[in-house]
């Protein structure tokens, strides 16, 4: 096992009914701006509810921030928290608004020339402006970490952020708000969270036995609620469980002391600049190819992620690795998730050099655990997945 | 799962002479009261270790802090706090040194008379004395915890008390301490954090899958790893399993959303508070009788964990049950533990009949996940572990 730091602050409020404890978790004094999407939690109800939570404090709404929270709209929200001298930021939404909230909190603070710095730099942010969440969209996890991504379209960029200051002050978590999501966006969250525990998984053995079977736990606990949960969205027991592997998947914990992969996400955030295909389908889209292409380094993890979460016990430890494999591609398919870039768009030739050119632009000599992932293989990688 | 709420602000520095690191955790301007035992640390280096990091800071020592942290012994350290003007408190040693911390933590800033009312009126504690720790025994958790249990031999009681004021600022974890712990205590560090999970997790099915499977995770890696440490207490690897295990098995992750039933701890308390017998080993002994007493309410989770946990696949409901319990005993024993009370004590008679008094004197009308265990219930566990 190597060494680690652990350090979570944020209070996680899980359950029916949680909203209205938001008025205790805000300084009384506080001036909100209160940040959402779409507006589709004005349709499911989850508006209304936050509304009468913040009925004693000052509020200023700030909405239409958009899936893969895009720079240009943070700029405005930035402006409105300066001219409204906001002091508390509160995040309705999934991970794109809980992501951009992340930015605004360090930017609000940030004492730099342009807020752009912090993304381009990858400035870590030790302060931000306080901030909580209520998650209607299980997935990212970002409601219990540190960390955001955020999009530049004039650009085609998507960049990561982070640093201690910005974990959320509270995060509530109501698996009653998945009644009202799309099955296709609950697919997008089972396979964003497998994704996230794959990437912190499957490295090499370090001897790191807790961290493994955690890891596991999320894993096959995602394998049982998927059919559950996309079968009846309502079913309050698989909402539960599925919310709670999406920010366990990605809170930190089970990252410590154990080698990172996260390749298949630094390809993918690629595919979403380039296309605009989800998030989760661009992890989708990589995962097999990036484990073949990787299978003499990865093959020990593999194996045991076959027999411990597959229960696949008969073969060699290559056999067991690709049979774990195909395992986690049919699990893709069985929630209607595509697994080819040629299967999300027409003119997909000259992807793979396009990705590497970028690699190679931004300096990036070598992803995945090994740091070893060189631009060269990236293209190949990216070409195995047409 | 029920709704729950989760926050554990203690910063986690795990691994390799992390000790070091100690002085920027601690405000600069701090006068620390350095706490710890009967002096296992000047043997084995840590004393030197805590006290070079210590160097540039105002330093108080207070030792012979004993095993079930003694209230009277307490009141002397107190007495230093306030004579001292002390503003930080550094803990190093084991649960007990750390749990009489977490008392001066709560008793230096309580405004009423006696600080005995906190014990004895479990008063939740919001704010303490900020303090650190520095593990040099696993085994109860308590360096990422907010609860404390503190003896009193005058009245032989054993209390319980907590508060959110009372998680660690910082706990510094490096397996290294393992290398020169005695083999009983290792055993007794194996068998309470393993009785820990089971308190949290063998009561009735509710549903929460992740919860279920970090719980059968910690349990499958003890298992594993006793063996290892007990054999060569020298091995990193099995140290640091060791080590992460005792502290996820009562940092509060999973207790949350699933009913609890600790009647094997507070039985427990009652042995050691009257024959002084290891806390771990009256787990231990009352285990098995626990269980089989309560084994039609509690038959569905024992199953589970005989097929998870001990890969028992054939038989009824309650066959599995049984032979779960079967193997936990012969875990026990596989670590040189006893497991009844005649082992321990000759004039064990009457035993059953005073700690179900003392229940009924404190007011204990049920016990157990459900609350139901009476005076008598208890009376007749504790007879059959005899």
């Amino acid at each position: 096992m190597n060494n680690f730091e652990l350090q979570n602050p944020t209070k996680i409020l899980f359950g029916k009914n949680q909203i209205d404890k938001i008025e205790n978790e805000i300084p009384k004094d506080a001036k909100i701006l209160f940040l959402y999407g779409g507006g589709s939690i004005k349709r499911n109800g989850i508006y209304e509810q936050v509304t009468a939570a913040l009925s004693k404090f000052q509020v200023v709404e700030f909405s239409g921030i958009p899936a893969n929270p895009e720079y240009e709209t943070l700029l405005k929200a930035l402006k409105v928290i300066k001219e409204e001298k906001i002091t508390f930021l509160l995040a309705v939404g999934g991970g794109s608004v809980i992501d951009g909230t992340k930015f605004l909190s360090a930017a609000a603070l940030y004492k730099g020339d342009t807020p752009w710095v912090i993304l381009a730099k990858n400035i870590r942010t030790e302060i931000g402006m306080p901030f909580g969440t209520v998650l209607t969209l299980p997935a990212t996890g970002s409601e219990m970490n540190s960390g955001a991504v955020v999009t530049r379209s004039e650009t085609k960029e998507k960049l990561a952020m982070g640093g201690e200051g910005l974990f959320p002050q509270f995060s509530i978590l109501d698996p009653q708000v998945v009644y009202s999501i799309p099955q296709r966006q609950i697919a997008n969250g089972l396979a964003d969270s497998f994704t996230h525990v794959l990437e912190q998984y499957m490295t090499y053995p370090i001897d790191a036995a807790l961290q493994d079977r955690f890891a596991e736990s999320i894993m096959q606990t995602i394998i049982e609620t998927a059919p559950k949960i996309l079968a009846d969205t309502t079913n309050y027991k698989a909402a539960a469980n599925f919310m709670w592997c999406c920010t366990m998947a990605l809170n930190g914990l089970i990252q410590k002391g154990v080698p990172n992969d996260w390749a298949i996400h630094a390809m993918g955030h690629e595919l979403t600049a380039l296309y605009g295909i989800d998030h989760a389908r661009t992890l989708a889209i990589l995962t097999k190819s990036h484990y073949l292409y990787n299978l003499e380094t990865k093959k020990e993890k593999l194996a045991q992620y076959a027999e411990r979460v597959w229960n696949i016990t008969e073969g060699s430890i290559t056999e067991k690795a690709k049979a774990g494999i195909e395992k986690t591609e049919a699990f893709f398919h069985s929630m209607q998730i595509d697994t080819k870039l040629s299967d999300y768009i027409d003119d997909y030739k000259g992807t793979a050099q396009t990705i590497a050119k970028t690699f190679m632009k931004r300096g990036w000599k070598g992803i995945g655990e090994h740091g070893t992932l060189t631009p060269n293989d990236v293209e190949k990688i990216v070409e195995m997945s047409y």
